[in-house]
């Protein structure tokens, strides 16, 4: 009998690299949730190609005894939703109790930060979605990863990386020696891949990252790959509290407005890791995390200047291509 | 130098258990954190005598910083204050950070159960500490235990027993069949002084317990011990979840009511040790628990059995006699 695994969000931007690592591994049977508006659609068409099961099934619309009737037999459910949809997951998990899935990853997937109110909206959401899981002695495994590289570099004066810019990020927060630990998407999901094979993951938190970098690092290997010289911009501590809070407040004035979600995403990303320092192995292993790097010391993550290599050859890929649109107007 | 450590709560129902096992243990310089107007207390008086240093100060009404300062110095602050201070905490935890503290250990000493909304009033803001404290990096252990054994066997028809019960407790939930942790309270100080000087319990969570028996267990070793029949009073599950929301009314209408307060602690015990089996050595476990028969197999806590010869001997103390007086009124 092989791994059974019911992916939901498989076309996301999470979720790709988790099937693709799935599918790399090669010891699962794997399947992907897809809603039924969704069946037509082109992202879909990409997974029949990979000869992926498409089960369809919609957790916001249907009822957990129709929800728990998908589960059923298979025995690790992912779930790697948009970070807008991080409450959706209550039905999915009462799903998974009620079909006895073997083990539930709920869609974490973030920086290491404390339960509580440090990163109110996205931490705080996926935490409501943990005590679920606890409710119902849910068997699980929480992953958390470091930042993506593919979100970390700067723009060069040439523009020649633009291409795969999200974001500007050409500002230098506080002296810029916060260390964070990072990752390449692209190796997500290879070592989830790992994870849910193992029995030391079973009822754990654990993190994954490539290497733990200062923005100061980051700019030292941009600027001597490139040739070029960053042209930074600087934003204090106090900076970044204040547009915390001003963000925060402006969500409360507007709480469905998408925008101010994803405001309150980025600056409480920013305080907790730049101010706060949460987002290192120190505080992950405080926090009760099992690290992959001792779990799985064989595997070689791609390096921050590989990854840089990759980007000035015009071989990197821009995030949230179909979604977001911050610099490509 | 001797490991040192403050105590706030010497003299409450928790805290003389775990003064009396540091005393024991011999390896620590205890000083006893008492409030201004309690200095000249009988239960003070107690403390002097054991030759504790006693340290004036009061986390409600002093700043963090003076807090702070009577902090320093001390390796280890344990808080062991009354089921409804929790949140008063809070300045403790701020103060323990700032003066530095290696190793704070939150007032936990309650039964297992999760995070979330299962017993929303105690564990709920017991867990608002915990957040407090990641929020901090603060160094810390939370230790959980066993349900006492003072606390859970029925009366017997003789009324030989009386002398030493809180409340009545010979009400059979469900079947009877529920498992629990238990432990007699003279053992939580005894295993509270190894763990706070284990390194391997630093930044965990702990359980203590003696045994695992369900009400059906007490009943026998009761019945046998006393010779007597147990007049047996029954509660459906059913009954329990309705006593449970009726509780959660009351206090909402009634938030600073101290008896609507004790109801809803007492009903969210009950649904969560007899309805959701949440109280037991598994649970423990998957929620990230270790376990001090594992880290310390050699301790030899007291016998439920040993405990019901002490109790039909004359020789048990009955909790909270300064407090509570549900049955000797």
């Amino acid at each position: 009998m092989t791994h059974t695994v019911l992916l939901h969000g498989a076309t996301g931007e999470t979720g790709r690299e988790i099937l693709d690592g799935l599918i790399d591994d090669g010891s699962f049977t794997i399947a992907a949730l897809v809603r039924p508006e969704s069946v037509e659609k082109a992202a879909t068409e990409t997974l029949k190609e990979k000869a992926i099961k498409i089960v369809v099934g919609d957790p916001a619309n249907q009822t957990v005894d129709e929800l728990a009737a998908l589960l059923n037999g298979y025995d690790t459910v992912i779930s790697a939703v948009a970070a807008s949809a991080q409450l959706a997951q209550f039905k999915l998990v009462d799903a998974a109790a009620k079909a006895g899935t073997k083990r539930f990853i709920p869609c974490g997937f973030t920086s290491i930060s404390p339960p509580g109110g440090v990163m109110s909206l996205l931490r705080g959401e996926k935490e409501q979605v943990h005590e679920r899981i606890w409710y119902h002695h849910l068997p699980y495994t929480i992953i958390d990863t470091g930042f993506w590289y593919q979100l970390s570099f700067p723009r060069l004066p040439s523009g020649r990386v633009d291409y795969a810019t999200l974001g500007d990020a050409n500002t230098f927060f506080g002296n810029g020696d916060a260390p964070n630990l990072m990752i390449d998407k692209r190796d997500i999901g290879r070592l989830t891949a790992r994870i849910i094979k193992d029995p030391r993951t079973l009822n754990k938190r654990v993190f994954l990252h490539a290497e733990v970098l200062t923005q100061d690092d980051i700019w030292i290997i941009m600027q001597g790959k490139s040739g070029e010289k960053i042209e930074t911009k600087r934003a204090s501590h106090d900076q970044l509290i204040a547009k915390m809070h001003a963000a925060r407040v402006a969500l409360r004035e507007n709480p469905t407005d998408t925008m101010a979600q994803v405001a309150v995403w980025s600056a409480e990303y920013d305080v907790s890791k730049y101010v706060r320092v949460d987002n290192t192995p120190e505080n992950a292993r405080y926090l009760g995390y099992l690290d992959t790097k001792k779990l799985y010391p064989d595997f070689r993550p791609n390096t921050f200047t590989a990854f840089v290599d990759g980007l000035l050859a015009g071989k990197a890929q821009r995030p949230y291509q179909d979604k977001y649109n911050f610099l490509h107007k």
